[in-house]
């Protein structure tokens, strides 16, 4: 028996210096249950979606949303991880346990602290998501940058593109009261590099990266045989996860082929093409990666993704609206709560409750949700039942 | 449907300086395979227990299982963590996948490395698993240390049960070849203090501790339909998890509560009793916990866990024989891979396939696997099939 997603929360996402990591968690949770109309005793397990590596001191967060209710006490609860792709970790695991029927509620939550270090302690923290067998020492940023740097030997410079793709995901955060970064930037703003947008790792400058973020986000899921009972019920037409060889000696960076893998089959399961999904929550760390993704969700052939941009496709308005929330760039990225905070939006956007987000009519949304550099690769593709 | 398990892998228990994570998790991991006749790309879904929290610098471990070999390419791969039960986090994940139809053939993997660091670097890293809130500073040792005394205070000095409770593990360990450490220890050299056996932190002496361990074990599972092509397939009678709130402020910490829910929800899943177990693998972080759980277990009342010690009860030999394999105490205890190794040695016990550790004609056997100073507690009742 399939989950089906019937309640949703999701913090604000930015700089809460006042908020612990238990506390966002929490508040997440909380959301999630009253919205799903539940009291937190009916809960059968709890899945918690978060990557730490020390930003800070609690290693073992998976009880932490017992403190939250006492009806919640000896519920199974499990911390997943798989990099900046935990959350969506949870959401699958979570969707096992129901589907195994070892539990009919369940609640998920991916969460992230990570202003309590400064920018370097926080980029040493996330690259111990790298491998430390011939990659010890890299940043995020110098890894994606080596990967712009190999794409664009191969295809072009693509400078313009990703100014383009950052441009609109500032914009769209407009429109997401919860990003946080809500603040337009002009294409030559994001072109050109400055004093305010200085060049990062060649070729990827300030505005081609992802934010440094705390925030929460919660699901409630219940057996599909009970959604009926809910005002809302998101089920998956399809789901699929596939890790590649963590170093990236041993990958060919100039795709991101596990991308590729995942949503191709997601759209077989769903019976879909890209050409059905009306909207799409990405994974865009840096701005090099959505334009890598629009490549492995099909939307363009492989060094060809800035034709997307050019054409307007991914933007609001456009035939497959990509990061509608802001995305990472403008959203966030407290990089546990990221792939909860996804299909929190795409679940909002099947059901008409995106707000000022909301692409009108959205039946289909896709979610891809990545950790390290192509590592673990999860896409759903989502669906209200009514 | 459930999983049944049809392979097991484990290295040796020990200080391995010339082994990486990396290595251990392939070591296990091939083993395993190999003893269930499959190839790497039959299985469909892996599973990583695994604490970490900078004892080494891989963050983001899942994948590197992948490495060894190709077929495991694009195999959807998840690290999941439950401080010193993460192994068995990641037992129960896996089943869950195969109970929901997910995956038909899953590798489980329990691993830490944790000799990189000197010791105070270890248990600065451990420590990260109590709470930040009002636990910030103290130690594992500190932790059991405080439930001693005040398991002492209650019910009277246990040490001398404590000390013997040593003995017997490091007893049983000379029959274990995977063991840490193969040597018997004296009752009098655990019951006294000594330059050798300096007190840690009091009332428990360095011979109540357990050790610093690098290892990895790993199990193969698959769907019930197809246990019948393996030369080995072993059962879950009962199997449940519960979750105690973090904070040790908000428990009674004379008894493992979390425990004893776990354990008997187990028990009554199984529809037995103690007395109906043959022997068990228990979670001896300290020897006071092994103590406390002989109480979770129905083996004796609260507060009077001293006399199955007195009645050698838990002894080889004894009516309900407790870590044959030498426990923490003295197998050793790579956090990640305890809960995992633990189910290796209890299904080795049910299927006569454990060497001279064996207990002979155990039908039953339980593994008992805490997190935290009792706070992710996993208990699975394993028999054979045939």
């Amino acid at each position: 028996m399939d989950a089906k997603i019937v309640g949703w929360g999701h913090t604000a996402f930015g700089v809460h210096k006042d908020k612990t990591l238990e506390a966002l968690i929490q508040e997440a949770a909380a959301e999630a249950i009253e919205m799903a109309g539940l009291e937190p005793a009916d809960i059968d397990a709890i899945w918690l979606g978060h990557f730490n590596n020390r930003m800070v001191a609690d290693a073992f967060a998976s009880s932490l949303v017992l403190g939250l209710d006492d009806g919640l006490r000896f519920k199974p609860a499990t911390r997943v991880e798989n990099a900046c792709a935990s959350g969506s970790a949870a959401v699958f695991a979570a969707r096992d346990a129901i589907r195994s029927g070892a539990a009919r509620r369940v609640l998920v939550i991916g969460a992230e602290k990570m202003t309590e270090l400064d920018t370097p302690g926080v980029t040493e923290a996330l690259a111990g998501a790298s491998y430390s067998g011939d990659e010890a020492g890299m940043s995020f940023p110098q890894i994606f940058a080596r990967i712009a740097s190999g794409y664009f030997q191969a295809f072009g410079d693509q400078s313009e593109a990703l100014a383009r793709i950052a441009v609109k995901n500032h914009r769209n955060a407009l429109a997401n009261p919860l990003a946080q970064m809500r603040r337009e930037v002009t294409f030559d703003f994001c072109n050109t590099v400055s004093e305010k947008n200085p060049m990062i790792a060649p070729p990827l400058r300030l505005t081609d990266c992802s934010l440094i973020t705390d925030g929460a986000a919660a699901l409630v899921m219940v057996a599909e045989d009970m959604a009926g009972d809910f005002a809302h019920a998101v089920g998956f037409r399809g789901a699929a996860q596939a890790n590649d060889f963590l170093p990236m000696s041993r990958r060919d960076m100039t795709e991101l082929t596990g991308a590729r893998v995942a949503i191709g089959r997601a759209y077989d399961e769903a019976g879909v093409t890209v050409n059905d999904i009306d909207t799409a929550e990405v994974h865009d760390c840096f701005t090099i990666a959505e334009l890598m993704i629009y490549e492995a969700m099909g939307l363009a052939p492989k060094g060809r993704g800035a034709e997307v941009v050019a054409e307007g496709i991914a933007e609001r308005g456009g035939r497959l609206p990509v990061n509608l929330s802001g995305g990472l760039k403008a959203k966030g990225h407290p990089v546990g709560a990221t792939g909860v905070s996804m299909h929190v939006l795409a679940a909002r956007q099947v059901t008409g409750t995106a707000g000022e987000m909301q692409r009108p009519g959205a039946e289909l949304a896709l979610v891809f949700n990545m950790g390290g550099s192509g590592v673990a690769n999860y896409c759903s593709i989502l669906a209200a039942e009514r």
